[in-house]
């Protein structure tokens, strides 16, 4: 079973896939997408949709992963956000690739223990339980934690 | 000049393209891209990308007009209008198509003469704008009226 995670931003998307075999977990690949800060909107939402394409015509995850963003941010940030999350969730959607929601929550649960986990040892989790080298960067954390979290629960309903 | 104005959302997505030749303006086609209700979200924004991505490729318009949505709506709506939008504007953003972005203040006023104009009010000065035979849907018309507001104000700086 290969799961890509996903964390949607405008300045950083990271991404990372994850092998589940029996109880064990690997990484396959992981990075984050930086479109250049000068480019414009519409530029940025042209790389992230076809850098992602690119990782998931490459890998052929079963399921894509994505954290929920209901949740407190201002408005402006947020709408940027959702934006790059339906072009996230199309790229999906052209493969056949089945998306699944979590919580914040639902995914530092699965990750660290508890809900309330920082960034830092999100960060810290993930490179212990897929045995990575070094630390990854935060965005490209995120997006792990995101695949390790429904490769231990699986929901059933997609997007 | 030809404008694509376009009201995205998750529901219905209304279209339309309006032809300016000097201080006259036409209407060249508009509809609604309306996904079957029990569609999945990532099958919604699959239609909603190849239908618009058809509509640019046929009509070639210079320029697509959105309303912002930053204002006044409950998070959940918000958020899926944003990821329908982030498709919208993908699919113009890879036809090189700029895109700007207007108030529904600034397209109230350019359509009706006022910003606290109801939609049937918008509905009736486009139909009257454009000479269409019959009112246009809400959504189609809204999307009429943001090309409209385009026309008239003509933005430089796109998205």
């Amino acid at each position: 079973m290969l799961i890509l995670g996903v964390d949607p931003g405008s300045r950083n998307t990271g991404y990372g896939v994850v092998l589940k075999e029996g109880n064990r977990l690997q990484h396959i690949v992981y990075g984050e997408i930086k479109p250049r800060k000068e480019e414009k909107f519409s530029g940025t939402l042209i790389e992230i949709y076809e850098r992602l394409s690119g990782v998931i015509g490459r890998t052929k995850p079963q399921a894509i992963a994505l954290e929920n963003i209901f949740y407190g941010k201002n408005v402006r940030s947020l709408v940027m956000q959702a934006q790059v999350r339906g072009v996230v969730i199309l790229s999906g959607a052209e493969k056949n690739t089945p998306i699944f929601e979590y919580s914040p929550l639902e995914i530092k649960k699965a990750v660290v223990g508890y809900g309330r986990a920082e960034k830092r040892q999100v960060q810290a989790m993930v490179r212990a339980i897929l045995k990575l080298p070094v630390l990854p960067p935060a965005d490209a954390a995120d997006a792990l934690a995101a695949a390790i979290c429904h490769a231990n629960f699986f929901k059933e309903t997609s997007l």
